[in-house]
């Protein structure tokens, strides 16, 4: 008899709730508003009617149902199960999803990081899925991360692991939101990729992307990719400069906590084997020359799906440990 | 009835062999030389009978003596007990030192890297000994490294984690002696904090080093910190650039894994809180400002003991983990 597993996948805009077994088998999903300014109390409320609308449509019994996971924006607690702060989900602060959840639905919860559940996603049934040890470096507005070292996500003494986008690549270099100075995120974010060009054409640069931001007013890494791949000068500098900092990252972490694979994934990679091809150059070029590096890196393969099947795979990875806190915590 | 370990500490000069019980007592040890052109085989048989005068001495009965550890300059492979090239133990690669020593002693062995075993040592009963996760960098001709996650050394996936002096800290910088430029090790080892200054002092900048320089024909790094802590302006801009490397390095440790604690060992130590300091002042001006970090940074504690007794300390470990791999293998 099968055992299942909620997942449910927290995003600014939209909130995921999936089923799956324990094989990873995604059942069934339903995808609805988050709908933040109505509080965290409504969003556990209607997102629990999907999880038990999920359940009695596949019918499974209760005794099936195993625990469930969810992956919120942080930073979290997840010893307490509690939302820290969340700029991107205004009046959830301190509140404590997983006991909410768990008492609603009646079942264990476990709670971890968007970014750590989908890289414990794509490494359950992606991307990494045939490797003990991983880096998932999560490329949209900023830069997110995951680790898993040794089939295990890596938390840090205090949950705030795997800030990958803040590694310093360049010292005194680019401001990052965050207050340092030459974050991986200040240059190779999907966001910091459009401003470097946009100050690029600022300076007066001859390229193609000058007719874009004279037309739009605004220039987006989708624009500086596609200018890019059209042979554009400047815009191939840029994405060079994207490619380059995370090969950079890439050789950093295998020297760190030296995964088999280094997995991609966010709205930038949309730009696919353009970008993945030109990472990988820069990280041949730059790496030590001491030993052969077999290091693998790779786009995600689950796409929007990796956060709820991470976050059920996270729930059914602990379970497996018996290590789920008791009901209604 | 106590438990005891043993741990053997292998470095390229002296060997030291070393008997403690599993409260970490180390009750006595003995440091010979090396000897490394006399082949493995030799060293195995005078360490071992080092071990075994050991045992003697303070009536350590067989059922007593539980494990033993070793630490090895690497790479080495863990699994298989093995060292795969070694610079600095010419005639040593491939050898199985692992397997030699459990024959040879008749008890179960675990094998890992120098600066691992060092890590675990301070770890265990060291600067780090009030922490779950801390990082440590050993700041010698080169930069090593080990890190510690959840009360566990990270491996990473061919046993070659934690080697902090390549992470890349400045995009094309220095060239290394691994092969790549920009490395940690380029900027804050002992020998290129040296180097820097000496590369100065070629191009004629004033400073008090200029008469060490021309009296000796070479400048060391405790020449340089001698100075700077003189005043001399040369010397504080190649200590502030040595430790302004570590604090970036920090930064990013802290990011990745997010120790409680880094900790400094090695020779450049001896500048004690005159380094230590500036990196922590470092590490407070470029540390970024979304949240209070609480990071320590601080000097290890157990001298040159570090090695032998982390290494007895692994195999008390891995003897509680009942992970020990089978007497002879």
């Amino acid at each position: 008899m099968a055992d299942y597993f909620i997942g449910v996948d927290l995003g600014g805009t939209n909130v995921v709730t999936a089923i799956l077994d324990q094989t990873g088998r995604l059942i069934d999903k339903i995808s609805q508003p988050t709908q933040a300014e109505q509080g965290p109390q409504s969003l556990v409320e209607r997102t629990s009617r999907s999880a038990e609308s999920l359940i009695e449509k596949h019918s499974v019994s209760r005794s099936q149902l195993k625990a469930m996971g969810i992956g919120s924006p942080g930073p979290l607690s997840f010893a307490e199960g509690r939302i820290i702060a969340s700029p991107n989900l205004p009046g959830f602060e301190q509140f404590p999803l997983r006991a909410e959840y768990s008492r609603r639905l009646q079942i264990p919860a476990v709670l971890d990081n968007d970014a750590n559940v989908a890289c414990w996603g794509e490494f359950w049934l992606g991307a990494g899925e045939d490797v003990t040890d991983m880096v998932l470096f999560t490329l949209g507005t900023g830069i997110g991360g995951g680790i898993v070292c040794q089939g295990e996500l890596v938390h840090g003494s205090e949950d705030n692991a795997a800030e990958l986008g803040h590694m310093i690549i360049v010292p005194d270099g680019r401001r990052c939101n965050c207050g340092q100075h030459g974050c991986l995120e200040a240059y190779a974010s999907a966001n910091q990729t459009a401003n470097r060009a946009r100050e690029a054409l600022e300076q007066g640069r001859s390229s193609s992307l000058q007719a874009v931001w004279k037309n739009n007013g605004q220039v987006s890494s989708k624009d500086v990719f596609y200018h890019a791949q059209g042979g554009d000068a400047l815009a191939l500098e840029i994405v060079d400069g994207t490619a380059k900092a995370l090969a950079q990252a890439s050789i950093n972490m295998r020297h760190i906590t030296e995964p088999q694979k280094v997995v991609l994934t966010g709205g930038m990679i949309k730009a696919g084997d353009f970008l993945l091809h030109k990472v990988q150059r820069f990280f041949d070029e730059m790496i030590w020359t001491l030993k052969k590096e077999s290091l693998e890196i790779c786009l995600a393969t689950l796409g929007g799906d990796a956060g709820c099947i991470g976050a059920a795979g996270l729930a059914f990875h602990v379970f497996q440990k018996q290590e789920l806190p008791p009901v209604g915590t």
